[in-house]
């Protein structure tokens, strides 16, 4: 055991893209579980750009981090002692314990994880949070019929590599959007989408047009901004654009607007902002029929693993520019 | 009986604003009905944004209008003669006949207008297709709950007007967008609205944040472009957009974008667009509920009416520059 926490707290809000300085690291004694309470050792943290939000103290679905506070942020963990009689020390549970290495929880908000079932890493990812995000958005809003054509940005991340494989699942024709080669090809050959698209390699439009010979019937938008802009141009009726990430308009202080909205109406289409937390009910599906997809081997993913709870931050933002390769966690011992 | 036939057609397609000269009235022989067809006498040309879409050849919902083809439009028309058993001459119906003084039909688009109800003409308008689309638009996407507050641009309008007075017999608090102070006071004083804002005089975020104190749940827009941006940093958690039209869109080459998406996504927004000629199935029951309410004197309208059919395509360009007030409608004879 350490011999104290360790933990990341926010020092500034970032103007711009974050910085290391945006963060502080903090010495702290590691807390004692009170009456009902469990003590839990991180073994992973999760980075998602959902944080990225929660940063800013702009209006949003949820209360931004106080300056000082630890930082929010997902966790895997190991039950190190428990005063509630619902677990008991060896236990490994998902719950929201943040950036830093031991959290105190009173188990209400904790889901257990199988250590059986898949590395317990991947209930950050493909059998978690990101996991149950596409498969909440891509089939409640997105509702793809088979044969339909689907388009997916950031088809090499956490959810949009899941939201890519649900639709090939689903028997549509299934083209992603990532930043770079390696991703497109991890994206084609081992996720087996039938075409990806490398947003930074020239004409966007012309690409996606050959891509999505019929057009676009589903687009699951993680990024927002130009991207979007051009698929809009690519819709065809009915279409359907859940809205989960508009990771391309986080940083950047100078937003390009949206030209083409006239496609919204003239082909009917439905947009709907999402975000999964509203959507608690849906979890134990989701996770059934993920869990499943998995063990049949349906279900592919890959990690990009930082070592140590005072790389977070380095992490974070290299995530943020698009430096990883799926999902991106912290391993923390 | 006139001499002969008149008709507007297209002559070129417009490029910014529409001018007169985008037309060419055209004189031509009183068709004569076939078996099974209806000779129609026209009374009331309907003059409605969307015929502007009709004019491009952008992909749209609807096949555009071709060059030198009559301008598509709906009219009250009285059976002048029939080879059709199920009409008879002297009756009045509603039909697609477009900017013409005669036109046939087979009668299986026709929909009958009952002349003691109401005055013909509000089968354009309140009683007909904008009434239809305030009706579907406002209740089947926008959804509002008594209590919350929604807002409607071109609240003056053949649309609007019929939004924002179903707004509040659902027991809402409902705010008007439109231009110029006497169709503000129309709005507030006749049609009942609670607020509406003159969009042209001065800072539109300020006078909409102060007319909403608890924010916005439903925006039911007809106009896009700067005021959606607007309404969309004041929306609710679970707002919903019905989005029915864009007129402040279809006119100007120079488009701004829209900048504030993000909100979709924080508040988990439902943005919709429609066109109510996909739901035809509604048009029973709107109709019957808009007639009811009618009858009680709940409805209220007001028709701006041009005479004679070639004053028909200035009266459609006052009407996109938002010169008429309520519905526009072509006296015709």
């Amino acid at each position: 055991m350490n011999a104290s926490n360790i933990q990341v707290c926010l020092a500034r809000r970032p103007s711009g893209w974050v910085r290391e300085s945006d963060f502080n690291i903090v010495r702290s004694e590691i807390p004692r579980p009170g009456d009902g309470q469990v003590l839990l050792k991180n073994l992973y943290l999760s980075l998602d750009p959902y944080m990225r939000l929660r940063m800013d103290d702009a209006k949003s679905y949820a209360p931004p981090v106080e300056i000082g506070a630890v930082m929010v942020g997902g966790t895997v963990s190991e039950v190190v002692a428990s005063r509630n009689a619902d677990f008991r020390p060896g236990e490994i549970v998902f719950g929201m314990m943040g950036w830093q290495l031991y959290g105190l929880s009173d188990g209400k908000m904790l889901r257990r994880v199988d250590p059986a079932l898949a590395p317990v890493s991947t209930a950050l990812g493909v059998l978690g949070m990101p996991g149950v995000t596409a498969w909440v958005g891509l089939l409640d809003f997105g509702a793809p019929k088979p044969g339909e054509t689907v388009v997916v940005s950031a088809a090499s991340g956490a959810v949009g590599s899941v939201v890519g494989q649900i639709a090939k699942l689903k028997g549509c024709r299934v083209v992603g959007i990532a930043g770079g080669a390696a991703k497109c090809e991890y994206v084609t050959r081992e996720l087996g989408l039938d075409a990806c698209i490398d947003y930074r390699s020239g004409d966007l439009y012309a690409q996606l047009a050959a891509a999505c010979p019929q057009g676009v019937d589903v687009y699951f938008d993680n990024v927002g901004g130009e991207i979007l802009d051009t698929i809009l141009r690519l819709l065809n009726p009915f279409a359907r654009i859940p809205l989960c990430g508009l990771i391309s308009q986080y940083n950047e202080a100078d937003k390009s607007g949206l030209q083409n909205i006239r496609s919204l109406l003239v082909n009917r289409v439905r947009m709907q902002g999402f975000i999964v937390s509203d959507h608690l009910n849906r979890f134990p599906p989701a996770l059934a029929e993920l869990g499943q997809w998995y063990k049949e081997g349906k279900l592919k993913y890959r990690e990009s693993v930082a070592h140590g709870i005072e790389n977070a931050p380095k992490a974070f933002i290299g995530m943020l520019k698009g430096e990883n390769l799926g999902k991106q966690v912290v391993k923390l011992v």
